[in-house]
């Protein structure tokens, strides 16, 4: 039965996912000394309780005895919240189940140590490929010091991304964008380079489904940049331009001056982008950039997902832009395998969506 | 039970598939005059007996008062074969279920007609949507005077062709590589350009999967072709080799020493190509070129159907081939729209296909 509860509590954490960033999300199923479910909780938020902190408060004196299903293991010291373990302790919970152990260095199984020294039963890696899963992007940010980067494009069947005209709007259909601002509701923040606001206006927004909504993040080295645009009204979400050092003060003010945070980065490139982006504590990044930007995210490593929302229609042009520049592929043993495909129809796109492993040389 | 019955002669009639052609495939039923199954027929090749008559054959004196179902009004006209009313009339058949009228000028009704004025019952339009679809390309074919085409290409999920070396061996997988052959089968020619020639070196047949092999075709203004190529081997399958009259006569003789025959079009585009090929018979042709060739063949109204094989793997490069060169597309607006999307897996890769309806404008 341990997978069966184990599952619950995966699901509980997932409750979490729009919100618990830069935490990872948690689940926590608590049983009675009779195996009868008696408490369950997630974690929703920064700052707020821990999931099995909450599953344990809906137990009360019902957990005495009882076991304790939760998706990471236990914190044992003194973040926004009290450790988790001093409050299994408490409870008088007999056995602990953990799908895998906190990689954050002040726990890395200094948890479970706690509770086996005080003589509970703990079992653990049940569930464990799943919860990692759950929490891929937040290991990956905590593993790599840069987030989990999804890089998204929108093709016509013959692979381009706007006519030679540069017109993108729109390729896909109504429910495959909506689909996309689904996507952005799931990330922390999502980037652009200064070709697609100059081309597309964008506004980049999950349209209210995450609040608030992911942080916007322009890559512009030298600051080529327009003096209207949807992304510089903070109104609706908050926008960060990233620039290289000394680029073009007067527009730098101007658009501080619009509320538009300016941050200089040395080098301005994908990697530096994304490690400062780490230090916010976002752990996913949405790349819904043009070709150039896509391809350096990828040769630098950046992007570890890749979704395609294919429209079926025909657009041909040699001069039509296509999702992804140069990665210096001249022969086809050289290309970048996908794995992990997942198709899915949207009304009539399709999406295919992918995991990239960059060779090790690249990143 | 018309439907039925119906149904099942159509099933009958695919089986003729890969050895019709020029011809339609023609499916037949004979029900007693019970309503039990007495004979079952397809017209299996050009100069062979037609489906109604085979099953006739079948039925022997039970076809007496009984019913015919068959997916082709009954020719009433000496071809290759005597008329097919003579043969229903001969059988003392009391009713007649058909699915669409022959569009043979020669025919176009008058079987019908042949078959009431002697007193039959004829019913008329049971299956037709389906019959149709199954002699798409015939009927097209007699209808504008050019087969169907089908246009392939496979490609990287970012929509590339080739690296920018020219490499494409192989972008698919062995799965949708042997799915390739089938759908040469299934077509009586394959085109391509010099460039494809030059590049790629293919052979371009069906493995054996049809019997002769599908015409190969190159379409060549200029001749501008290598010496050796594996197309120039007769002893497979036979090639065609259209060019612009007075091109290369060198390369015409060397080509024709070698068994190839070479035909002078003017001018000599995908249509010119495709009404010569119409006269020899072809149905249905599949087009494995180049973008240039291929947008030429869509812009002159070559192309009915688009098979786009994709490989979940990326390529990236600006100069790298995309499937179709320009379609003086400039606006979304302006895309050529695909319809009947049907998607299916095969191996790694993903096959996508549509039916392309080109604007009047355009054909």
């Amino acid at each position: 039965m341990d997978e069966v509860w184990m599952e619950r509590a995966l699901a509980l954490a997932a409750l979490g996912r729009l919100t618990t960033s830069p935490n990872p999300m948690v689940g926590a199923v608590v049983l009675d000394a009779d195996g009868q479910l008696a408490g369950e909780g997630f974690h929703a938020a920064a700052g707020q309780p821990h999931g099995e902190v909450l599953a344990l408060r809906q137990a009360g004196a019902r957990a005495r005895g009882g076991s304790l299903y939760v998706t990471l293991e236990p914190c044992c010291h003194h973040g926004r919240t009290p450790p988790c373990t001093e409050a299994v302790l408490a409870a008088c919970i007999r056995r602990v189940v953990v799908a895998m152990v906190d990689p954050d260095p002040r726990v890395a199984g200094g948890g479970l140590h706690r509770l086996r020294q005080a003589g509970l039963t703990v079992v653990q890696g049940v569930g464990e490929a799943q919860a990692r899963a759950l929490n891929q992007a937040f290991l990956h940010r905590v593993g790599r010091g840069r987030p989990w980067g999804v890089l998204k494009w929108a093709a016509s069947v013959d692979g381009r991304i706007a006519t030679k005209a540069g017109d993108s709007q729109w390729i896909s259909g109504a429910p495959a964008r909506r689909w996309v601002h689904q996507l952005r509701a799931r990330c922390d923040a999502v980037l652009v380079g200064a070709g697609t606001v100059r081309a597309d206006n964008p506004l980049l927004t999950s349209r209210g489904q995450r609040q608030p909504e992911p942080l916007r993040v322009v890559l512009s080295r030298h600051l080529h940049l327009p003096h209207q645009a949807r992304l510089w009204d903070q109104t609706v979400a908050s926008t960060l331009v990233f620039h290289s050092p000394g680029a073009h003060p007067i527009i730098a003010t101007r658009l501080q001056e619009q509320g538009v945070e300016c941050v200089a980065l040395k080098p301005c490139s994908p990697r530096t982008a994304l490690e400062h982006l780490a230090t916010r504590g976002c752990n996913t990044v949405l790349w819904e950039c043009g070709p150039a930007l896509a391809a350096a995210a990828v040769q630098e490593g950046c992007v570890q997902e890749v979704a395609a929302v294919q429209a079926p229609k025909l657009l041909g042009g040699l001069e039509a832009f296509t999702p992804l520049g140069d990665l210096q592929v001249t022969t086809m043993a050289q290309s970048l395998p996908l794995r992990k495909s997942c198709l899915e129809r949207c009304g009539d796109d399709l999406i295919w969506r992918f995991h990239l492993d960059v060779p090790t040389a690249i990143v």
